[in-house]
C-alpha cells in the first residue's frame, strides 16, 4: 500500500520522524448528523488526512436515521469540513478522503441495519484495505451506548481478533452518579475489552493539557517547588461566558458541577498534583491519576467548602440576557446549578494542607480554563514593611483556553531611587513561541483511536473515581433548595467569594 | 526652609511616600570638566532636582583647573544637563539649581584654592543653608587621590561633627592590585572614616541589580532551586560592541579583567551568589557579599580555568575597524587584554561544585550584561528519547542592560499530534512591565551618598577581596605573551569557548 505522505507539504516534519501515522483503518460514527461530528469529528479526520497522518485507503464510515446514499453523507461530510477544517481544503485532499466514505442508514436497535453495517466494513476491507481494522465512535446520547454495543457484538462487528482491531469511542456524560456510572462500564465493557475502549474527555486532548505533562518532566524548574512546602494553594477555573444555549434538554438536572467538573476538571487536577509517571504509557500514567483521585479527601462540611449558583437575567456586553430559569426548556423551578465550586484535599504527602479549589460556571466575567498554582509568600521580607505592600503571593498559571501559555507571577523592584517591590508577570504563549500550529484536540485523540494510544483517555476506574468525589457533593445539594442568583457577566455567587474569604484567600479574576 | 517639591509634577508619589529625600546639603565636585561629570553627574544632580529630591537650598560646586567664574562653571552645568539628562529641562528647575551654583578654580595641590573652596563652602552654609553638610566626589585620576584628600583634611573641610556631615566619593579604579588598593584605601581613610567614603560602582546602582534583591528575597518561587542541589552553572557576561575609543591612557595595561571584572563583575556575582541578608542595611548587605567574595576559590590550574584575548583588526556591521595593537596610543607590543574569561568557584554549602563563569570583554558581537542562572537537567526524563532532542537547560537570565529584565527558558511541548519538548522563553521586560521610568544609576548612588546611606557603595575590605581573587590571575598572565587574537564582532577567543568545551558546557550568545 502507498499513501501520499510523502508529498504532502503540509505535513509537520516532526510527525514524519516520529512516525505517529494511523495504520489501515475505518472509522466509523454513530450519529454522525450531530453536531459533535459536523464541528469536530468530521472536521479532525480531514485534518488528519491533510497532515498525511491517514493511510491512503483511510474510509469513514456514517450511521444514522436518514434515508442517506453514500454521496449524501459525503455532501454532508464536505460541507463540514469546508465550515470547520483547521487547515486549509484541498481537493486533491478531499478527492481521497471521499472515495473511502460510505453511508448507513439505520435505527440504533435495527439488527438489519448492523448487518449492513458489516457488510459495509468487509467491503472497504476488501476494496480499501482496511484490514478488519475498525473504529466505532458513539456520537449518540448514553441511553443509547448499550443498545449499539450489543448490535456491534450480535453482528460479529466488536471483537479484536491477534492481527485485527476493534475499538468503541464514547463521549462523556459516562453516567451522571457513581452508580449509572459503574452500570454504563458495565454495558461497554461487556462487549469491547477495557482496553478497546476510549472515552473521550477532549480536555486530554488539548495541548496545553498535554503540555502539563512536558512543563512538570521535562525541566528542572518546577519539580522542586511544587509541593506543600511551597504551594500555598491551587485554582482550577472553567469560566465560560456563554449561558446553556440550546442545551436545556442536556443541561438541566446535569449542572455545572457533573457536566465539567467531574471530568475536565477532576482530570486537570490529577494532571497537576500525580506524581511523576515511570512512562507515558496508558498504564503508567493512569495508574498516577487513579492514585490522586483516589487521594482526594471533602473536607467534612460541605456547607463551608462548597458553591452553587444559577445565573439571572441581566445584561452581560452590552445584551440583555435571560436567567436559567427562564431558559427555553428549563423549568422555571430548577435547581439544576450553571456555577459549582468546591474546595478538595489530597491526602499525600506531597500535597496534604494544599487545598485545590475548583469552579466551573456559565455566564462569567470571560471565557477562560485555567490552573494557577498560587505559592506561599516568602517566609521572610527582608526589606521595610512598605516595600512590600503591594507584593502579592507569587502564582504560575497555566492557561489552557484561550491564549493558551503560561504566566509566572513574581515580585520585582519597581524602578525608581528607593526599593519598592511589586508584582510583575511573565509571560509564554503558546501561539507566539512556535510556528506549528497547535492540532485540535479531537485530531490528536482520533489519530490516538487508531493508534491504539490510550494515555489520554480516561479508564473506567477514574471516570468511578472521580464520581466518588462528586456524589456526597450532589447528595448534599439536592438537599438544598435554590441555588443562589449570579448576575450575568460576574464571577459567580456571593457564596463561592464567601467561601475563599473565610480561608483568606480570594479567587482570581482572570 | 520651603521647596518646590509638593508641586513638582514629575515626582514619583512614591518618592514622597517613602520619603527619600535630601536633607540641606551640597556636592562638591573635582574634575567637574570631566566628561563623567558632563555626561553622568551633572544630568543625575539635575535629575534629582527635577523629582524634587534635592532641597530648595542645594549647592553645586565645580572645581577644576579652569580660570572660571560662577556662571562659566553654571554655563557647563547648563550645556551638559540640557543635552544629557533624563528628564525634560524645565528652567524653573534650572533656575533654582543655577543659584546654588559655585566654581572654584585650582591646582588639586594648591592650599589657596582649597582655602576658596572653604570660603565658598562657609559662603553656602550661610546663604544657602547646606547646614554644613557637603559632599566631595572625586572625579580625578586616582593618582590625585591621596593630595585631594590631604588638602580637604589641613583646610579642615574633611571633618564631621556631630550635626555636620562631610563624605568622599571616589570612582574606580580602586587600584590595579591588592597592594595599590590597599595603599589607596589607607590614604582615603586617613582622611575620612570609613562610613564616611563612598566608593561607587556604577553598576550597583542599576535597577536590574538592585531588583537581584527583589527577586530572589522578595519571592517564594527562587530559592528552593537557588543552590547547587538545581543550578548547574552561573555565566556573568559583560560584553561590549566598541572598542576601547578615546581610553587607550586609561585602559593599556588595565585590561577588561582589572577595569570590570574586579569590580562590576564580582559585585553581580556577589549578589547572585549571597545569603539572605538580615536586612538591606549597608552593614548586613555588605557582610553577605564580603561572606561570598571570601569564599571565592580559584582554580589551580589557571591555564585551562582563564582565557585572554585581544581584538584584531577587522569588519563589524558593516564597518573596518582597527585591532587594538593599532589604536592610536596603544603601544604595539601591549599584551593587555581585552577580552578577559575566568572560572571561579565558591566554597559554601550552597555552591560548591558550581562553576561560576565570567567574562568581560570589547568589540563583541553585541552589546549586553547579563546573570545567566543555568540549571541542572531534570535527573529523569520520562519521555522517549526522541522527545527531548531539543531540549537544553532551563535557565533564569536576568539581564542588567541593554533591555533590561528577566527571562526564563524551559522546555515546553511542542504543538502537534506528539509529545516532542522544546525550549521556550519566557520574558519580563523592565520597560514594559512599569510606567515608572528607570532613574539613571548616577541619580540613585548620588541621592544615597547625600542621605548617607551606603548599601550599595562597596567597603574596603571587598575591594580587597576582589583584587585578592585577581591578583594570582593577572600575575599568571603577566608570565604570558601576547594574548590571543579574536575577531571584532565575534565572542572572543577560541581558548575562552575551549574552556567551556573542556567542562561539557558552552557559552550563551546572549
Amino acid at each position: 500500500m502507498t499513501n501520499t505522505r510523502a508529498e504532502n507539504p503540509l505535513r509537520d516534519p516532526r510527525d514524519r520522524r516520529l512516525q505517529r501515522i494511523a495504520g489501515p483503518s475505518s472509522l466509523v460514527i454513530f450519529g454522525v448528523t450531530g453536531d459533535l461530528s459536523r464541528k469536530k469529528l468530521l472536521p479532525a479526520v480531514y485534518d488528519l488526512a491533510n497532515r498525511g497522518l491517514l493511510p491512503t485507503g483511510f474510509a469513514l464510515v456514517g450511521f444514522a436515521r436518514r434515508d442517506w446514499e453514500d454521496q449524501d453523507f459525503a455532501q454532508l461530510a464536505h460541507d463540514a469540513i469546508k465550515e470547520y477544517s483547521r487547515t486549509p481544503f484541498r481537493e486533491e485532499v478531499w478527492a481521497q478522503l471521499a472515495e473511502g466514505i460510505r453511508f448507513v442508514p439505520g435505527e440504533f436497535d435495527d439488527p438489519e441495519a448492523f448487518e449492513q453495517l458489516r457488510t459495509t466494513i468487509e467491503e472497504l476491507d476488501a476494496v480499501r484495505g482496511t484490514n478488519g481494522n475498525h473504529a466505532f465512535y458513539l456520537s449518540v446520547p448514553p441511553k443509547f451506548f448499550a443498545v449499539v454495543c450489543e448490535q456491534l457484538a450480535s453482528t460479529g462487528l466488536a471483537a479484536s481478533t491477534d492481527d485485527q482491531w476493534r475499538r468503541v469511542v464514547v463521549e462523556k456524560p459516562f453516567g451522571h452518579d457513581l452508580a449509572s456510572a459503574q452500570a454504563l462500564n458495565a454495558t461497554v465493557e461487556q462487549v469491547f475489552p477495557a482496553d478497546s475502549v476510549f472515552r473521550i474527555d477532549h480536555y486530554l486532548g488539548k495541548e496545553t493539557v498535554q503540555n502539563m505533562l512536558a512543563l512538570r518532566f521535562a525541566n528542572q524548574l518546577w519539580e522542586p517547588i511544587w509541593n506543600s512546602n511551597y504551594v500555598d494553594h491551587v485554582q482550577i477555573t472553567m469560566a465560560e461566558d456563554i449561558g446553556i444555549g440550546g442545551r436545556a434538554g442536556y443541561y438541566d438536572g446535569i449542572g455545572a458541577a457533573r457536566d465539567v467538573i467531574q471530568n475536565h476538571l477532576l482530570q486537570l487536577l490529577a494532571l497537576t498534583a500525580m506524581e511523576e509517571p515511570v512512562s507515558f504509557s496508558a498504564r503508567d500514567l493512569r495508574a498516577e491519576k487513579e492514585k490522586i483521585l483516589s487521594a482526594v479527601r471533602l473536607p467534612k462540611d460541605l456547607s463551608a467548602s462548597t458553591a452553587r449558583g444559577q445565573y439571572s437575567s441581566g445584561w452581560q456586553g452590552g445584551t440583555k440576557v435571560v436567567g436559567y430559569l427562564e431558559e427555553d426548556g428549563i423549568d422555571p423551578a430548577s435547581t439544576t446549578e450553571t456555577y459549582a465550586a468546591v474546595r478538595l484535599d489530597i491526602d499525600t504527602r506531597r500535597w496534604a494542607g494544599v487545598p485545590f479549589y475548583l469552579r466551573a460556571g456559565k455566564r462569567l466575567g470571560r471565557r477562560v480554563t485555567e490552573i494557577a498554582i498560587v505559592f506561599k509568600r516568602a517566609p521572610h521580607l527582608p526589606f521595610e514593611s512598605t516595600a512590600t505592600e503591594e507584593l502579592g503571593q507569587n502564582a504560575l498559571v497555566i492557561r489552557v483556553q484561550p491564549d493558551e501559555g503560561v504566566t509566572i507571577r513574581f515580585g520585582s523592584k519597581v524602578p525608581g531611587t528607593q526599593m519598592e517591590v511589586r508584582d510583575v508577570t511573565m509571560d509564554f504563549g503558546y501561539g507566539h513561541a512556535f510556528t506549528e500550529a497547535s492540532p485540535e484536540a479531537y485530531e490528536r485523540l482520533i489519530l490516538d483511536v487508531l493508534l491504539g494510544e490510550p494515555p489520554l483517555f480516561p479508564r473506567h476506574e477514574e471516570v468511578e473515581l472521580s464520581w466518588k468525589i462528586l456524589d456526597p457533593i450532589e447528595k448534599y445539594w439536592a438537599t438544598l433548595g435554590q441555588p443562589e442568583q449570579y448576575g450575568p457577566g460576574t464571577w459567580g455567587p456571593a457564596s463561592a467569594d464567601a467561601l475563599m474569604a473565610a480561608e483568606g484567600r480570594h479567587w482570581r479574576r482572570p
